[in-house]
């Protein structure tokens, strides 16, 4: 059928609906997204959700690897442990243990030790960045994410460069006990800030392009079937038919006090984890977004006085309307 | 005269020698770039360099403003000494004392605190993120600092989301004399990550746009007129005339040492901010492309497992050529 051909959608809803995984309250994962197009829009937003949480599971994967030097076997256990917690309880979570403990077929040993660090990708997660910046949206999660694989890439040249820089100097690790349980505390502040940046997103557009597109209805029908599938879906799912007007998931009353007791653990893992020289660009990016969304100034003063230094671009002022321009030389 | 018509370029090329700003060996600052809009790509990755290194000084103004409580006038003295720094010498360090001591002529005290902080933008930017995505490259610095103008646009959000997150603790700073040493020693990583990101981007280009672009050349014409001009362009000239291939500029000999001194001052400097609550999009970026570019070993293994566990993407393996997939469920 047609993108977006709601007639055509209804006719084959029954069907649908038939073979649709659950959400959790047993109704079928299946909507009408809007037209021309939103539906494809809303899953490619989906997708690069699923980059974003994918690349903070294997940096935590990676401080754990290299800097409490744990087997695969043990790294699974505490995701089991993660995914116990009703905050981040996931299916990413949940596969995440069958991937690290899956023995090798070819060689000695588990089977993620064996598989190159190289990560592909097919194009969602680009699109959803490169479509955030032409409608002026920040994905920072999403699109160090996307940078991320890019780099992974690299293989070659990362290499020949470990070589020049290896002996960069290392600090005092936290405690591993300690460290799992910032990460059960500290793990929903990052993974939130995915989730609100794709509705972010998904948002705007739906403004452009008029699609009036059911955000409550969207937290639901990921709640089946889907690659992000999360408990966290239900808080948003509420929120979003309590208050269909909110601007920002950081504003919903189911999410504001867990957010508010998660930053602080999320400061602990990304300074210990830069400390140590790990690469964390999708955890440091969400906690980077956290402060600024949450920064009533910030610094771009600063930016747009030298843009007017520099190029007479002009700026707006605190204490009175219009735009002004300054000769800043004597 | 149309895009990268090299006859028409020659015709006026001695016109364009009279009226250019001088290189620092006093030759113009003009260049035939190449073909079919290689210059017009050229000025626009210039520009997303700018846009990372601005991002970066406002970021260093946020923190001595917010957790040191200086004024501009002081701000302005320690942007005067990283300007002494002769790795950071640059126009950009150079012109911002100006903007911060300039008196205001409609209120009290100094312009910079009468400037509202939304920073605008013409787009090229966002371009040059949107560009990086398409050919694969990581210029996460710059689209760092292109988010980070997005979110301060939305200043009532903010202000909105200050009131209900502002309690979030802060820890202990480090003594101000002692992070400003750390600021003139660890600026560098940051501000060289930036060129690294965008000449990394041009050299892509290049290639798939058959361009055959003289990044020796393109280092040369920036030392001046332009607003990136800065000492250490001619470190980087200098190294892509021995090394026309090289793959990198973390790869540089004039860089190498320079680079390994200045990433523990960066890690503290960044450590710092966060614990203090400052976002800090481009610095840390550029700190986490540094620590991935010189990884042997990043965990984008698991990233693949996951992949081909949930959707049979299928994964490449480190012990064998070709493309493997596992059946992962028991």
């Amino acid at each position: 059928m047609p993108a977006g051909d709601k007639k055509a959608y209804e006719q084959i809803k029954p069907l649908l609906e038939k073979i649709a995984a659950k959400d959790f309250e047993n109704n079928p994962c299946v909507s009408y997204i809007g037209a021309h197009g939103a539906g494809h829009f809303v899953k490619m937003v989906h997708n690069g959700i699923e980059y974003s949480i994918m690349q903070q599971i294997s940096e935590i994967y990676d401080i754990l690897r290299k800097i409490y030097s744990l087997s695969p076997d043990e790294i699974a256990d505490i995701f089991k442990t993660l995914n116990n917690n009703k905050l981040l309880k996931s299916y990413l979570f949940e596969i995440a243990p069958h991937v690290l403990t899956k023995k090798d077929d070819l060689n000695h040993g588990n089977l993620i030790d064996h598989i190159l660090d190289k990560a592909k990708q097919k194009g969602t997660g680009a699109w959803t960045s490169i479509d955030a910046f032409e409608r002026g949206i920040c994905v920072s999660s999403i699109s160090e994410a996307v940078s991320a694989r890019v780099l992974s890439g690299e293989k070659d040249l990362r290499t020949k460069l470990h070589q020049i820089y290896n002996s960069q100097e290392k600090k005092e690790k936290i405690n591993q006990e300690k460290f799992i349980k910032l990460l059960e505390d500290g793990l929903f502040a990052s993974i939130i800030t995915a989730y609100a940046q794709g509705f972010n997103l998904i948002k705007k557009a739906s403004e452009e392009e008029n699609w009036q597109i059911n955000l409550a209805e969207t937290a639901r029908i990921w709640q089946g079937g889907c690659i992000i599938r999360a408990d966290l879906l239900k808080k948003i799912q509420l929120d979003f038919q309590k208050f269909p007007n909110i601007s920002h998931i950081y504003e919903m009353p189911e999410i504001i006090e867990e957010l508010k007791k998660s930053i602080e653990p999320l400061k602990e893992i990304t300074t210990s984890a830069l400390k140590q020289n790990i690469p964390i660009p999708s955890l440091t990016s969400s906690l980077n977004y956290f402060f600024a969304f949450t920064s009533s100034h910030l610094p771009a003063n600063l930016i747009q006085a030298l843009r007017d230094f520099f190029g007479a671009h002009s700026y707006e002022r605190i204490d009175k309307e219009g735009l002004f321009h300054t000769e800043w030389k004597e």
